[in-house]
C-alpha cells in the first residue's frame, strides 16, 4: 500500500521547511507536515506551523519528542540565554542538538511508514551549514539507506534546499508563489513577533530577503 | 575528549541487553546503561533496568521518549490485548514500532556524544529476527553511517548477540560470570512477575535456556 503520490514534509513552520512545503504541494497531490514538538523554547514556532499548514491547505501533525529537553546543554530546548554563542568545548553552535535531524527525520519517517508514504522532504541545507553535521548531504544519504534497512520500505530523502543560499531559498518560494506563506512561518530565535531583526536567525533571514531584492512579507 | 575507555549500552533490562552489559563491563572500565523509557505497558522493565543495573554497579542513565506512544498502534506501548499476534497489513508482529531501533540507538548515541564516548553496544539479533527490520545487521552498518556523518564522531555499534542463538546468548552471560543478573532481567510480555511462562518472549527465553541445559535463575 506503499503511494508515490504523497510525501511528508518535515515541518517546522520555519522559512526553509515553509519553502520545502510549497516545493512539495507542487510535486504531490497529497502532503502532510509532520511538526515535531520538542519543547521548543518558543511555542510560537508550532502556532506558526499550524498557521502556514491551514493556509497551505495540508493535514499537519504534531508529534511530541520530550528526549531532547531530557539530553539538555542546548539554547533551543534550554535555559541558556544567548542563541548566538558558540560552545566552547565543541566549537558547535550553542543550539546544537546532537543528531536532531537524525531524530526528527527518523520520527518523520516512522509516521509515513505507518501511512504508507515513502517521500520525506526536508529543509536542511548544507550552504549554511552553520557546523551542523547533520545537515550536511553526506548525512542524509546515510540516513536515507539507515530508513529504507531499518523500516524495510523504499524511503527517498528529498533535500530541495540542500545547495541553495537563502536569496536562492526565497526566489524559490516566490516562483512558485507562496512568497504569502512567509508571513506565517517563524524564524526569531527570540520568538519576538515581529521579529528582533538582530538575533543570527533574523539576519540570515533578512540577508536572504535583500539578496534576492524581495521584501519579506512577514515584516511588510 | 573522546574516550575509547568506555562504552554506552542501550538497555532495556531484559535478557538479551543485560547479556550486552555483562559484555560490555568485561571490556570497557567504564559503561553507562541508557534505558529510553518509551513508555513501555510495564513499568517492571524499567524497574528490571535499575535493579540490573545497580547489580553491575554501572552508571544507569533513563532517557524519556514521548514519541512513539504518538505514534500508536502498537502493543509495546499501546492497548492492543494480544501481544503475538501479527498485524494483518505488515505480516509484522504487532509489537513493531517501525524504526525503533533506529530511535533508541540514535538517542543513545546522542547522549554517549554529549559524554564523549563512541561505543556503543546494543543487543539486536538477527537471528531470532522475528520480523524486526530493525535488527539486522545491514541496518546497524547503515545506522552506524548515519550516526558518523549526522555527529561528526567515529561512532560503533557493537552487536555480540547478532549472529548468536538463544542458547548462545545464555551461554555467554554464564561464561562471563554474570548468569546471577539474569534473576534481575524482565521477559515477560505480560509484565508479569515471576513471568507467565506461555507468552511467546518467555516461551523463546525458556527455549533458550533448554537449550544451553541452564536453569533460569528467575524461575529457579
Amino acid at each position: 500500500m506503499q503511494s508515490s503520490n504523497a510525501a511528508v514534509v518535515v515541518f517546522s513552520g520555519g522559512q526553509d521547511s515553509t519553502t520545502c512545503l510549497a516545493w512539495a504541494c507542487a510535486r504531490w497531490p497529497r502532503v502532510v507536515a509532520v511538526t515535531v514538538n520538542y519543547g521548543q523554547r518558543h511555542q510560537i514556532e508550532l502556532t506558526a506551523a499550524r498557521e502556514v499548514a491551514k493556509l497551505a491547505g495540508v493535514e499537519q501533525v504534531t508529534l511530541p519528542c520530550d528526549s531532547f529537553r531530557a539530553l539538555g546543554g542546548n539554547a533551543l530546548t534550554g535555559s541558556e540565554a544567548v542563541a548566538d554563542s558558540v560552545r566552547a568545548e565543541t566549537g558547535l553552535p550553542n543550539t546544537f542538538v546532537p543528531g536532531r535531524n537524525l531524530i526528527l527525520i527518523t520520527l518523520a519517517a516512522a509516521f509515513a511508514w505507518q501511512r504508507g508514504i515513502t517521500e520525506i522532504v526536508t529543509g536542511v541545507c548544507e550552504t549554511d551549514y552553520s557546523g551542523y553535521p547533520d545537515c550536511r548531504e553526506s548525512t542524509m544519504t546515510a540516513l536515507q539507506a539507515a530508513l529504507r534497512a531499518g523500516m524495510d520500505a523504499p524511503f527517498t530523502i528529498h533535500t530541495p534546499l540542500m545547495h541553495l543560499g537563502k536569496a536562492d531559498t526565497v526566489r524559490m518560494i516566490r516562483d512558485l508563489g507562496k512568497l504569502d506563506w512567509l508571513a506565517h512561518s517563524h524564524t526569531c530565535y527570540r520568538g519576538e513577533r515581529p521579529p528582533c531583526g538582530t538575533c543570527p536567525a533574523c539576519r540570515l533571514r533578512a540577508k536572504g530577503f535583500a539578496e534576492a531584492g524581495i521584501p519579506d512579507p512577514l515584516i511588510a
